[in-house]
């Protein structure tokens, strides 16, 4: 199973279809969305539409890869080698917080909102490319409490509250509201990383620097 | 406009026709699932179940003000009088994480997953009964850095954290997974109120008890 499944030579027509597709399934959701609305959208016929895509439910996998793509690149890339654990958290949840507030990302609202609309292998493969980020969180966390910089706790309860703050945000975040992306980011990393407790920066243990060895700039 | 809408004479099946709408919506999405297929499920015709509810519509607006009820009970009815707000704030993180995690309240999981799915006046009801808990949430936070318990942050940020953190356990909980309710509710707790600092409990303006002086009771 290619992941994309689609033919080398109309790669363009290809990424168009998906980006039409994604911009109407992220309005009306995908069980609201008819592959013949697709296909208007595009300006093809439902044949033509047909000629590029399998079925409906091969569309939205291709969606979501594309949308983990993007995400990937954006965040993961960006993060992965920075060699303080912390900081790469830090650096990851607003990157992540980025992602969701530019309305660019449909695709990454998608992988969000129809969590649960895939089905089978392509479910598990979709599933397997998430996991994969949690690990990451979970794998960054243990070695800032290793480094003596974060207390033990449940890694997984960690990741999950780091994402359940940020991949919220698509539920409620409105660009013309009160408060800028810049703003939330702020709020968001200031009050994981540092806590409610008034003792705050105050307090030796909760400096947000890193160790006093200077730290390699990786990638 | 009543929130509800349904004949006094006939709350029964009313009911009934609300609990088995709002199993198909949740497995299979509002825009998935057809009135002729809710008629089925409730062993009515499509025109026996246009006598109880005057649309699909109208039907969505009623889960979700059932789901709201719910939710008023069992999380902000049970929390609004504990006189002390951090004391005020874990309790209702437990309670709310304890209604997401709980099957039966596939209305509450409709709430959350269909947040854009109503229109005009219905939409604006609902996110009003949803601001207000965002505002109590706020006022409960204000409090407790009024008196000192919390640093001062923008109250907003750390409502929809809040929020984010409990409500995202709804994506990815398994009641057959590793992590029961209690170990989810216990550790999101102690991250959110106490934080990833090693100083952690150590620190004074991190404890959790409220000071000494007896509080009122507030109504």
């Amino acid at each position: 199973m290619t992941p994309v499944g689609r033919k080398p030579d109309d790669g363009e027509r290809y990424r168009f279809i998906l980006e039409t597709a994604a911009r109407l399934i992220c309005e009306r959701s995908y069980e609201g969305t008819s592959m013949q609305e697709i296909a208007a959208a595009c300006r093809m016929t439902k044949a033509g539409l047909y000629h590029h895509i399998q079925n409906k439910e091969q569309l939205l996998f291709a969606i979501m890869n594309y949308g983990m793509d993007l995400f990937e690149e954006q965040v993961l890339a960006k993060v992965r080698d920075i060699a303080d654990p912390v900081e790469r958290l830090r650096s990851c949840m607003r990157r992540n917080i980025e992602l969701v507030t530019r309305g660019v990302s449909k695709e990454v609202i998608i992988i969000l909102h129809e969590h649960a609309t895939l089905t089978g292998e392509a479910r598990e493969y979709i599933d397997g490319r998430k996991k994969r980020y949690v690990r990451f969180i979970e794998d960054a966390f243990a070695e800032a409490v290793k480094a003596g910089r974060f207390r033990p706790m449940d890694p997984t309860i960690v990741a999950f509250s780091f994402l359940g703050m940020v991949l919220w945000v698509y539920k409620w975040f409105k660009p013309d509201g009160r408060m800028t992306e810049q703003q939330i980011s702020d709020g968001m990393v200031d009050l994981f990383f540092v806590g409610l407790s008034p003792a705050g920066t105050a307090a030796p243990g909760l400096s947000l620097l890193p160790p006093s060895t200077p730290k390699e700039e990786a990638s």
